[in-house]
């Protein structure tokens, strides 16, 4: 059963337990559309002093979703199919599960079913690309340890060069990104279990229509 | 309490539980002298089908240690600053803590007092440089959920670049090391925490008499 956090904008909330620490946490943010279709993307929750903030960029479903709703959650993961996967396109309904709310009484808010933990926060704009996330939920499934994959982190930053690549300014800057999307690649072979070089082959699917090929 | 594994050599166990997953886990590796001297390494264990195994480099502590003992502890830590200090030279004698068995009479055995997990293992070199790992006693101390932090990936890529350095083969290649470790420590500058940041500072410590800075 998850947990409802008392609501209490701007106080600070220690999220260390449910997998927040201090820094930029790689999370996958799902959201909804005011008509209630889930969405799922990778986002950088910034955590300072116990408050948390989300940079969204302009044309992504994920700002046009939290325009509508003002809710975004949080879903903590390791796993590198669904970093790629809600990086380069939306996950299967099936990847997500609902969490009903009194507050959300026609639509639930949608979560990643697979999630270690998840937090729902209701989200504040403040300037520039830049929103105040409040928690209003947390749900903690799975506590484990382990080790640390290259394999998993190469997943991560491979996803987030190819996701722009498409903005890159020139051929020479295109070059070099690719040549890093190499190097991560070649970890991922070394040192990826099943799930990390599924992920990479889902990556070489999702951007084989590249100028050439990772 | 630590539980010690049923010794069936060769036979293979599953130590996800444990924190070692499919692929490469990268742990800090202790192991002692014959004399009791304890040291601490990052090294990769190697998991295929449940069969453990770690490549050990000639001239290393770690190898000259397991030759002369014939067991290693794989410690998992998601540590920053201990993998830096471990790479880059040995632990303080404060972050070891001793594992005393029946068949360990005379010293206790270096596991790191912080580590999340431990496993010792029993060690058979195979070939070249590649030892068979045969656990022997395995403690988790501490499960958790932790969300990606792309700063502390990126101290581990860091280091591991770091330790590379003096081994590359021509100016070139030094100048690629140096433009992959730039482009890491932005990543820990802009994700890190507070512990990924000290990690960043010990690194560029340890390695200022490199030619250039990092």
């Amino acid at each position: 059963m998850a947990r409802r956090v008392e609501r209490c904008s701007a106080e600070p909330a220690d999220l260390s337990e449910a997998g927040i620490g201090e820094g930029v946490s790689e999370v996958i943010v799902t959201t909804r559309s005011a008509s209630g279709e889930p969405n799922a993307a990778p986002v950088g929750v910034i955590s300072e002093s116990n408050r948390y903030f989300a940079r969204l960029y302009e044309g992504s479903r994920t700002l046009s979703n939290v325009r509508e709703t003002s809710k975004l959650a949080a879903n903590v993961t390791s796993d590198a199919v669904l970093f790629v996967k809600s990086a380069l396109g939306n996950l299967d309904e099936a990847e997500f599960s609902l969490f009903f709310s009194s507050s959300d009484s026609d639509y639930g808010f949608p979560v990643l079913s697979e999630a270690s933990s998840w937090i729902i926060f209701e989200t504040v704009f403040t300037e520039s690309s830049l929103f105040q996330l409040t928690p209003v939920a947390v749900k903690i499934s799975r506590k484990e340890v382990k080790a640390v994959n290259r394999g998993f982190n190469a997943v991560v930053e491979a996803t987030i060069l190819a996701t722009r690549f498409g903005r890159a300014k020139d051929e020479g800057e295109k070059e070099e990104t690719k040549k890093k999307m190499r190097f991560f690649a070649e970890i991922v072979e070394k040192c990826g279990g099943r799930r990390e070089k599924e992920a990479l082959s889902v990556l070489r699917e999702k951007i084989k229509n590249y100028p050439s090929r990772l």
